[in-house]
C-alpha cells in the first residue's frame, strides 16, 4: 500500500537531559502522522470520531536507532501494513537528513465511544485497501 | 486558607535540552497539587466532573527562579486564594529541598460539561471556604 | 515590533478528558511559535545555544478565553514586546477560524550553558529590534 | 529476577480526547518505573549519568489491554528480564485496581555522553543479576 510523508520539525519541549528527543514521544509523531495520512487521502480522522468510530490502539513499538535533536526536520514515512476486519496496522520510518534514524508501528482496533469494538467503516476499506 | 503540600519527583520526560524542567510542565505540577489540595480535603475532583461539574481554566501564570531538574523531589505548597461566585483561584509555590524555585497561579471557572459557566457548588465553597 | 504568524494543529496527544487542548501545552505552542519567529528572522534559535547563549524563561502566562480542540488549526501572533540589556518579553494571541482564543506573554532572561545571565547578543538586538 | 512495584496516580494531562490515558504516556510511566526500580535496589540512576554512564533506549514496546483513566491509581510491575554485555531489557506489567491493563518491555544500551556503547557497568550487574 502506498506511504505517506509527514515531517515534523522537533519541539525544545520534546527533547530531554540527555540532549536528545524523550523516546516516548515518537508515539506522539506516530499518531500526528497517522492523522495525516488519512487526511492525504481524504479521511478526517476527527470527522469518524464526529461519527462514534474510534480507533483504539491495542499495540504499539518502536526501535531506535540514532536520536534526533531539537529542530530536526524528521520525515515519516507512514502507510497501512495490514487491515482485517476489525483491525488495522500502521508502520512507520522516520528520516533526519535522509538517514533512517527509528522504525515502527501500531495496531489498532475499531470501537465505539464506550470502547466496544465494531467492524471497520466501508470508508476506511475502500481508502486505505486501495491505498 | 490552610495550604497543602504536594510532593513530585522530576520524571526524565519533564527535562529539556538544558538540562532542567522544561517550563511548560510546572502546569501540570500545578494541576497534581490542585488534585491532591481537594482529596486531602475529602474531595475527590473526579467525583465533581462524573456530577458535571467542571473546573475550566480561565488563567495561569509561573515565575521561574531556579531551575529544577531530573529526580529533585519538588514540594508544591497550594491553596486557595480567592473564592468567588463562579471562580476559584489557586495559588502555588515550589520548593526543592527548601529553597524557593518557583511561583504561580491559577484561576478557574465552574462550567458544566459544555463550558457553560455554572455556580460554585456548595460542597466547594464548604470545604474551601474553611480550609 | 513586527509580529510573526505561526500555525499549529492541534494534536490528539495535546487534548485531554474535558474533550479540549490542556492548558499547560499553550506553552509548548509559544515555545514552537518564537523558534519560527526567529527563523522567519533569519536567526536559528539552535545556532545561537550551540555558540553558549541560552534563553532561560523567567515568567510566563497565558489567559484562555475559548477551547482548542483536537485538529483545529491554530493561527500564533507573535512579536517582541520588550527589549532589555539581559532580557526579552514575547507576546502571543492564538486564534481558531479567526476567532481569539487565547493570549500570553513569556520572559526570558540570556544565560550561558550553566544558567549565569549575560548579555543579549548583538545579533538579537539588530534582528529584534528592527522587526 | 526479583520485580518492583512502582505506583502512579493518572494526571489529567495524560488524559485525551477519547478520555482515556494517552498510549504514549505509558512509556513515561515505564521511566519513572525504571527509575524506583534502580532506587529500590540502592542505585540512584541520576548519579550514574553523574558518571557518564547513560541507558539509551534501543527499542520499547507496549499492549493495551484495558483503558486507564483519570485519577487512576495504577501499579506497575516493573523487572529486568535480560541482561548482557552492553544492554538490559526491563519488562513491565501494569494493572489498576488488580486487573492486568497493559504490558511493555523496553531495551536499553550502555552508552557514554555521546552516544558511544560501553561496557556496562559492574555495580549494575551486580544490582540487577542478584535481583
Amino acid at each position: 500500500m502506498k506511504a505517506y510523508e509527514a515531517e515534523i520539525r522537533v519541539r525544545y519541549q520534546e527533547t530531554d537531559n540527555m540532549g536528545v528527543v524523550y523516546y516516548g514521544n515518537y508515539f506522539i509523531w506516530f499518531e500526528v502522522a497517522r492523522t495525516e495520512y488519512f487526511r492525504s487521502l481524504g479521511l478526517v480522522y476527527r470527522d469518524l470520531e464526529a461519527k462514534g468510530v474510534y480507533l483504539m490502539v491495542a499495540a504499539a513499538s518502536c526501535q531506535y536507532k540514532c536520536p534526533a535533536r531539537y529542530d530536526d526536520l524528521i520525515k515519516i514515512e507512514t502507510w497501512v501494513s495490514e487491515l482485517k476486519n476489525t483491525s488495522l496496522k500502521f508502520e512507520y520510518k522516520l528520516y533526519a537528513e535522509g538517514k533512517l534514524i527509528a522504525a515502527g508501528d501500531s495496531l489498532h482496533v475499531f470501537t465505539n465511544k464506550s470502547g466496544k469494538p465494531t467492524k471497520m467503516p466501508e470508508e476506511i476499506r475502500a481508502i486505505c485497501g486501495n491505498s
